[in-house]
């Protein structure tokens, strides 16, 4: 379910530790919070400790005096968090390029408030798309790409990401693979949906490759970026069902709604730091 | 997958008879076509024969000439039969309240060419929905309901679908139940989305009555609409997993995809012909 | 996931107030355990708290101090607990009648080890199940019932359960109703597996009723008796396609599948301690 | 839906040409037999066509006749077709190793005669299934096998599979590598199940491949044995969801399921006569 309105959240990650889960309650319970759901992970082949909280102060709450006495229970653990106000709007950059399922998928679920996102700007490498974010009276950046443009190009999308202060860089099918640089600079705030299970099938033309292959499921993946564009940690998997009488466009249409719900759920994890990265895997508290 | 795009349909229904596929493909056969796909069912309990063909003419095509001598051939099998040419676009009407959930997953789907239809006109009985309805220069028709006058806003949906000439109304989570008088005029030809798997939650806030039984799973069904709105043969079913800490306002919100995605399945599915009514149930030959 | 083979669960429930969770994480902190899984929901509507605790003990264990001094603890918030060993193999009896999927299923689960049970008896008011239960050497007892023994019959069936020691009685199609009487002895104690997704499709020959709707989905429902056998608190479900072709003898068929999954998945729930009763409903920590 | 008792069932194959479908149909029509379900298709990128039909004969029948009187029509399509009786049971050998969930799970299907097969054999190269076999009254052949017996023992199982006229080997979960011979002797007639979704993770260990991806969905493909073990053309596939607490073993657990699952259905299809090879693919008349 989506986290409910009047809940603060507090996600933390730390190395394995006795006391990591203990140094967290004791806290909430100390400053008269109460917690309405907990979970926590310590992973066993050593990738450390998460816990997600969902709390409610009792009484007057001041969040950065909780941050800052946090901060000190906190470091003899090296535990990094993260506190969550109700009602917060996770500032975010969309990158598309021609297709738009996957946006107007996303700008649906922003419209109606389904997804508390505050779209800073929404940044292509062609125009098509332009009309889509007027409607939705949000700003929109072409930013063509040429093999010789491109570190510029980014250099660009990287200056709006700084200005607008997006803590999310949605890749909405985004069809231009980011520099080693550029993903080292989003890793781990960059979610890209793939439109495979990878590793099934990376690279071009992955529905065509399906259906070479005569697969009876297709799917899609949303994942973090890291420094490889096609395997940062996955987020969210869908699969839908396919036979012989679905030639790869059909398979491009059936994976357009996978897509969509692919991704739209990874965002949604991720806004209600219901994610957390561990090596090269994730540990979600999904519902 | 979706009908190819050179292939012509013939979708046909009659009582059980020997002979009823032979009369088809011999025909066809006769008249040069190539069939590319056929699928036939006849039902054991009595309720008759459907078969739907999708072939492409492997010379010249007369289809008014190909349908009057096909009648002769099908006549004596009381067989109904509709030819539909490829590239054809229904007419279709589509009705809506305040939630736009559907609305906005069929004008999508529409927009880029995945659903053949030739949006006629948008009606409701609010003015909400017609700035969605304008961005897709789509006419939008407000007619408001009151207990008193329903019968004459009936009459004004029943004048607009008539002068459209739309041959498939959708109900896209229209919120009005329709007069017994208007369920049995779109008898077959109105597909209603039901949020929620029928017969187990009918009548108002379903999702409500779901949480109140603690489901782990959540659905929506599509079906035609016949003497009861509620009740009417069954096209796709929809589902999805839920637990403890979806409340009803959470299960409303995962509720949407599921309701989207099975009606534009279903419109699909009919669209595509692939649908027949046999009695109080359905033959879907789907994909 | 199984409950790994080192860790203790610490599963709780009690009514909502502040500390609830610090009640359990700081005595597990003083106590040197070491939590690598925790869950815990409060629910809004007044249902209460539970939490689950994975964890393993740093040094020494006493298991029966542990209890005690938590006890202690716990009393001021009316917290029923439970400690559950690693390697914990839970009293089972198993009812069946003629039908032997699930039966089959779940013993196949207990002979590999990937169900921790100890069945102590398999009850059956026929006898054909017999040599299923011999090959598996576990001691089976027919007991017959008609209209007049009923009453006698579940005294005995009650008597294997206490002599025995059984604390879960998992009804794998047991095709008879229980007394009111019987369910409430065994109200939250007892597994069911419906052949349907209630409340869809209550009563007798759920399939037939679903054939005769033309559903496209059937569904199994697993959940504790209470009073009202078909009526308890929903543990899992489960739904799997169908169509037109489906006569009710194919959904029996198709049936079978979900519900031996259904119900296994829901034993598993029970046996791991993931499952809380919150008046009608349940919270599941499933994985 | 499983092949109603009536019906006899008629699969044919040949290269796209007009007719073929009325060949077909033509004929049965002449030889007064009833078509209840009929589904054909022609892959447009020159795979060729399809067809089934299952049908019942209006008056007497003599399959014989039928057989070389069609065989007449066929031959000018270069239609090769098998005609199927109602009740054919397919004379069938199982190939096992260790892992028993897959045999398990058919032979409980064969057993209540959801799976119209007959068992002739149980091939392992280990004695570890023998009692389950005996169980059944099934014969089981231990055929140990080293890396110089190999060929040997593949000659042994060769010569059972001829004595016993199987028509079908399932290999459920061998752990061997056939050999190119074998695999060429066995192709378009042995069904094998992988433990993943190829060709995500071919090769050894695919859960740990899948746990070391963090992968949120398992998966499992029956294909047809071709000239490579992990590569023939895919008839079914199923998936299950997983989480960051699934370790390998787990995921294991998980796959078990899927595989048997899976693993059945796909021998339904066969067995049905739902199934054709077209190059590396399949088509599937599912249900």
């Amino acid at each position: 379910m989506t986290t409910h309105h009047d809940n603060w959240i507090l996600a933390a990650q730390c190395p394995s530790k006795i006391g990591t889960v203990d140094v967290v309650t004791r806290f909430l319970r100390e400053e008269n919070c109460y917690i309405t759901e907990l979970n926590s992970f310590d992973d066993r082949e050593g990738q450390g400790f998460v816990i997600r909280v969902e709390f409610r102060p009792e009484g007057a709450f001041d969040s950065a005096s909780f941050v800052s006495r946090f901060g000190d229970r906190a470091q003899p653990f090296d535990m990094a968090f993260e506190l969550t106000a109700p009602g917060t709007r996770m500032p975010v950059v969309i990158m598309v390029s021609k297709s738009d399922h996957c946006l107007n998928d996303l700008l649906y679920r922003y419209r109606i408030g389904q997804l508390p996102i505050d779209i800073k700007a929404i940044v292509s490498n062609h125009p098509d798309l332009e009309p889509l974010a007027a409607w939705h009276k949000l700003p929109y950046h072409h930013l063509p790409i040429t093999p010789t443009t491109k570190a510029e190009q980014e250099a660009q999308v990287w200056s709006i990401i700084q200005q607008t202060g997006a803590e999310l860089v949605i890749l909405a099918r985004y069809m231009q693979v980011l520099s080693a640089d550029m993903c080292s600079k989003l890793s781990g705030r960059a979610i890209n949906i793939h439109h495979s299970l990878l590793p099934g099938f990376k690279g071009a033309k992955p529905y065509h490759q399906a259906y070479d292959k005569g697969v009876k499921l297709v799917g899609a993946t949303a994942h973090y970026i890291n420094n490889d564009l096609d395997e940062g940690p996955i987020i969210a998997q869908g699969v839908e069902s396919v036979d012989h009488s679905h030639y790869p466009e059909d398979l491009v249409a059936k994976g357009r709604d996978i897509e969509c719900l692919t991704l739209a759920r990874a965002v949604s994890y991720h806004i209600e730091r219901r994610v957390f990265m561990q090596g090269s895997k994730t540990v979600v508290f999904a519902n």
